[in-house]
């Protein structure tokens, strides 16, 4: 059966409070996943949208539904003093890992997102994105050219068109067999869809 | 206890989606609920927010995301031809109800979103917005007085200002003993508020 497909932006709230949610519900219905960030910035400018936290009325209330959620979900969480940022470094490393080693590459998504959600420490630097990848035993050196290479790069930028072609304007954004799921509040719908094949 | 309370547009699809659940919850647990419906079209020139079906690419995406959730919670569903609708006619008949009957308030809002959603008629005018309030009991031309009464109008006028100065920014928009709770998405965290006290 076809992965589960994760689109996120490694700066989007939500997208951290799904991303290990997500693994755990595919490992109990027996699925695979594939992550794939993107930039989600580009895809603001065909929404219209903003970053939550920054939105009239919205960002107040986002903040706080956001910490409250994490706690119920036993997450550490803090509102990073820096929102969002560019996530360009620590996605162009993730496809760079992911081309040779997809566990290892979702072990480096999940220390990015809580580095910065955990530790509210956003990792837009080239240094911090390394850094990040020698903490979960990647080679710093390696990862560095890697982050540099042009395939790299065009990866990310063609994920991300591919991304809004498909319909995704936001994140995080799951297809379980061609269906659409927007959000970490689908995790629930997600689980009931995979045990009974839709409804 | 105070009631928990509910704010929503008639007009506003997870509202329909969330009105019976949050009905459904607040007994099992013990509570009281009010309805206060608002206008949201006043709500939207603070956000800069525009009705969900309308939006570039969350519009599509919304749709079937409304279709699959009610299929889901086995209410019936449909993309009404208008969307959205000035609910102004059905808000006022509902807080000239409300205001000697709260129950009957609530039997004749489920009426609304039901007429709106399940059939896909938008109950506009006047005289739909009185031939509900028959339709489950009410005299008509009592109801129809009732909406043209100068306080009824007011009080709408006053709920809707009085929700945008409790940071009310979409529908449903539910305060648990003052914490904020938006989206039918909630209704689970509110479920589990009400049995933990909160966490």
């Amino acid at each position: 059966m076809a992965p589960l497909e994760f689109y996120f932006d490694f700066a989007s709230p939500y997208a951290y409070l799904a991303a290990e949610r997500l693994e755990e519900i595919a490992a109990r219905r027996g699925r695979e996943t594939v992550w794939r960030p993107i930039m989600l910035g580009a895809v603001f400018k065909e929404t219209g949208m903003g970053p939550l936290f920054h939105q009239p009325m919205r960002g107040p209330y986002g903040e706080r539904d956001f910490l409250r959620s994490a706690r119920l979900y036993g997450l550490p969480a803090r509102i990073p003093e820096k929102f969002p940022y560019t996530a360009l470094a620590v996605s162009r490393a993730f496809y760079w890992i992911d081309a040779s080693d997809p566990k290892a590459a979702k072990r480096y998504g999940v220390a990015v997102f809580r580095r910065y959600y955990g530790d509210g420490i956003a990792p837009e630097s080239e240094d911090e994105a390394v850094s990040l990848a020698e903490a979960v035993g990647i080679d710093g050196s390696a990862a560095r050219a890697g982050i540099r290479e042009p395939e790299i790069k065009a990866r990310l930028k063609d994920e991300t068109e591919q991304a809004i072609g498909r319909g995704v304007f936001g994140a995080p954004f799951i297809f379980v067999d061609g269906e659409p799921f927007w959000g970490a509040d689908r995790l629930d719908q997600i689980d009931a869809w995979l045990e009974r094949g839709g409804w």
